[in-house]
């Protein structure tokens, strides 16, 4: 077989001025012939329907739904399992799942996934909830970051296991911990040796975002310079939280991004219960001295990170662990095996899944 | 570690009736605890932004576009090119592409791709044309269907190593033939052998659109005629076309798809000469006795097949294509190696691209 490929100019045809056609050379080879075909206008009249992609994805995505891992981090009174539900508008947490409130402090780092199917404009997330219990709440908190790290390890070996499989599912089940939300105590001082650990340790396998719990608790002020030094102090142990600069792909992104950037870590509050404010319903906090509007961005800024997490990156997130976290987690597996056989019998740990 | 999956019910809150929670059980494994999260509603106010989804995903397709590979295949003089460009309202086929119109017809089957980049709406989409010049043209035309099938599973066996590549790329460039347009001589009669021939080997590899060339050679009643008379064949043939039925989703796929099936093969007529009809610039072809409307319905089915390939079952194709062809041809290739090592040094075969 002769195979020719073949890249044509393409010019501007009579009137059809939606139709805009771009030169591309199909695997740059064997791009001989004419660069033009002939002298007549090379666009027809009429609409192609090339856009109806878009509603086609969207009928598929209707459909299918899609999958979404969230982890939350950080020491026992942070308001983790709260933050989330108010994330998700939900009880999607582990202590609103049946886990007694008052559920003992684990000695050692537990793992806990709770997930729930939402449904909003027709579109159903599977939301999977990962908690982790007695992370930061020891007296010696060494090597605390280890069943985490396992963990997300061992749901890339899941994926990577599903993907090489002879017969594959149509949809390998994603339980990749797309996003790690950290909590940072509002100390007013700076990171704790832990966080910079963690983080660090962390930052390459997984979307780190993270986050000032129980804002509420700093003035404006403090709040402000809380935010500068922790910023610094994340810049200067080196880490790389989500959205990596590395990873901009463009001149929008980073533009985005670092809008973004410059005002993380965002200094949040969560509440599950509802007040009257101004003849409206909200959630908030309600003190002695007024009430903590949760979704009032003069009060906290909730709204900057639900819209960044869920309204404009949740795609993102996903594509981000794919393409870069699970790859690399595949690179080193598959060269720790000479690459040929990423599953053979005897290399495969069962999970205590 | 010790990972507990959970499930919960979850119930309907005050109000915020768009957030409808489901059950949904993690792996099914440790379902454990209460089915209820207190008593409290489970829902919280306001909305979440999970719908936002789709827009994320459209901004994607926007910056990324999009692959399109579609194969024509039939005996020359059948006005393949002139379909193509019809479809797509560009010249994009071959012909038009610096072969010469009066090229000899080759003595073998011939493999042609050229690639061009149409956009609209801000939708790019790289379009690739493979021709298959020299198919049914010969004295002897047995075997005919090799070099394609060839050239189909080239494609599969290129995505398969870009796939098993310890460091892959981001996006694997996809040439794997997403469609092939069968063009059957208008003859009035029934398919010839070779049609037949043809259909049964690639079906199982490659999505297969039967089409009726040159319908405007037949009155409406040999059309009509003509039509049932192959889908009796194909039947008959037990030839699978694309929209496979066993491929259908739900129960609205099945009722859209039979539509479109006991339509089939659309009875189609291309053109990219211009002509005013009643005020309008239309696609046809002058005759003595009048001009055929390429995109009326009353004239011809071209409208139709348009409509199918592009605006509804474009995505389709592409998903079939990769879930269930490719999924067929990497199965047998990792069967063939005993599954665990899909490239080996002494295994990679130089394929002429």
């Amino acid at each position: 077989v002769h195979i020719s490929t073949h890249s044509v100019g393409h010019g501007v045809g009579h009137g059809a001025g939606h139709v805009a056609g771009h030169t591309a050379a199909h695997n740059g080879a064997h791009a001989h012939g004419g660069s033009h075909s002939s002298g007549s206008g090379s666009t027809l009249l009429g609409y192609i329907g090339i856009d109806t992609i878009i509603e086609q994805m969207r009928k598929k995505t209707m459909k299918t739904g899609f999958d979404f891992n969230i982890m939350v981090v950080g020491h026992s009174g942070l308001g983790k399992s709260t933050l989330v539900n108010t994330l998700f508008k939900s009880q999607v947490s582990r202590k609103s799942a049946g886990w007694a409130r008052d559920d003992k402090i684990p000695k050692t780092v537990d793992i806990k996934a709770v997930s729930h199917v939402l449904e909003e404009g027709g579109v159903k997330m599977k939301l999977t909830v990962v908690d982790t219990p007695g992370f930061g709440d020891q007296i010696n908190n060494d090597n605390c970051w280890e069943p985490i790290s396992k963990y997300i390890n061992e749901q890339y070996e899941k994926f990577l296991k599903e993907e090489v499989n002879i017969t594959r599912k149509k949809r390998i089940p994603d339980t990749r911990v797309h996003c790690c939300l950290y909590f940072i105590s509002p100390t007013g001082h700076s990171l704790r040796q832990l966080d910079v650990e963690f983080m660090k340790r962390l930052s390459h396998s997984v979307n780190i975002i993270p986050v000032i719990a129980k804002a509420d608790t700093m003035t404006i002020e403090e709040r402000q310079d809380f935010k500068q030094r922790v910023r610094k102090e994340l810049e200067m142990g080196g880490i790389e939280f989500y959205p990596q600069k590395e990873f901009d792909e463009d001149m929008e992104d980073k533009s985005d991004n670092d809008k973004i950037r410059e005002a993380m870590p965002f200094a949040v509050v969560g509440s599950d219960k509802e007040y009257q404010v101004n003849g409206k319903r909200v959630l908030g906090r309600k003190t002695a001295w007024g009430i903590v509007e949760v979704e009032n961005p003069n009060h906290c800024e909730f709204a900057q990170l639900r819209d960044f997490l869920i309204r404009s990156h949740l795609q993102d997130l996903k594509e981000v662990t794919h393409n870069i976290h699970y790859e690399t987690y595949r690179a080193k597996r598959l060269n720790e095996n000479g690459g040929l056989h990423p599953i053979s019998s005897n290399d495969t740990q069962e999970s205590n899944l």
